[in-house]
């Protein structure tokens, strides 16, 4: 298998803690495709992601799976137990109305921010910006730390491993939220404690 | 079990077309909110889905599953034979792959165009409108339309049912396309054609 990524990027971090979760990290060739210098939106690249993004998977038989959410279903199915994902129907759920959760309102609305209403990748990649609707994702961001919190209804799942996968998500979020002029998430207390606690798995710390 | 959706919607319909295919309709108590009149965003509402958006289950202990994929989760792996997500590896992550394409591109493109360049459901409910980005968004579910066609990984997968998941995101999209203003994907031959094959489906024709 390859991974097509830019270390330190949100979404590739958030395979790569995916990757190591699962035991999987030197299973997988990861080949460096140039984002700031705009690689990921060539003619080469979006052959094999038409969004024009990274991380991308692809398998020996040379089928490509982009999408972040699509990548974990398969590393974390293929060897059948779904540790990440979870395996009953009420856990499943639970696991992906959490990551949709934070995914959206979250990790995309700071994205949204970053990409809009900042310099962000610079003027070769930022083609088309709209300040007013990426300042707009700054709130949503913001307020999307509260709706992305897990509930009581996660916090009582079995061993804590439901809101892993949510977590990731979080996670990435929030190192965006820090990233360049977007201080306001930094003074959150309840998730930099949060944030601490996690950055001590192995998975997320060599992310 | 119940759902708190309302008939005809996007969303709600998505939802309405598993419980089909699954054969768990008459499993469920339907619940309407009444979107037009903006219930779905009042406190009582809130407190099941704090992202005020409809679909929402609620199961027999009260916990209550937002997010159509989180909800399609559920209702597939109900009987452990999960037939619109897919099963192993592979099959999973392509299903995700395609159905996340589709969502992004299309179906939330297409809504982020009626809600934010049309006059949506109505000035008490549009609260916030960026028309530009609208406009930008309008484009991008046009465009979104060739990025969420299947490629050739997906259609070699057993008995076609992988696409299947993807394709409930597609027939929204397109309905939604169809919806008001945005006439220019009801011009494409393809889609047109492909959307009067899935049409017939017992589950998406009574959605």
């Amino acid at each position: 298998m390859k991974i097509y990524d830019y270390k330190g990027f949100p979404n590739p971090a958030r395979i790569r803690i995916a990757l190591a979760e699962k035991g999987l990290t030197h299973a997988v060739e990861f080949v460096t495709v140039d984002v700031p210098a705009g690689e990921h939106k060539r003619p080469e690249f979006l052959a094999r992601n038409p969004a024009g993004a990274v991380p991308v998977l692809e398998l020996e038989d040379g089928v490509h799976i982009a999408e972040c959410t699509a990548i974990t279903e398969y590393l974390d199915h293929l060897d059948r137990q779904p540790i990440l994902t979870g395996e009953a129907a009420r856990e499943r759920a639970l696991i992906h109305m959490l990551h949709r959760r934070a995914e959206a309102n979250l990790l995309d609305a700071a994205a949204t921010y970053f990409h809009h209403a900042t310099p962000g990748l610079g003027p070769h990649i930022e083609i088309y910006q709209n300040r007013e609707w990426g300042e707009k994702n700054r709130e949503r961001a913001l307020a999307g730390i509260a709706v992305s919190r897990p509930g009581p209804g996660p916090a009582a799942l079995s061993r804590g491993r439901a809101v892993h996968h949510g977590r990731h998500h979080r996670l990435r979020g929030s190192r965006l939220c820090r990233h360049r002029q977007h201080r306001g998430a930094g003074r959150l207390v309840r998730l930099k404690a949060w944030r601490a606690r996690v950055a001590e798995r192995p998975s997320v710390a060599h992310a």
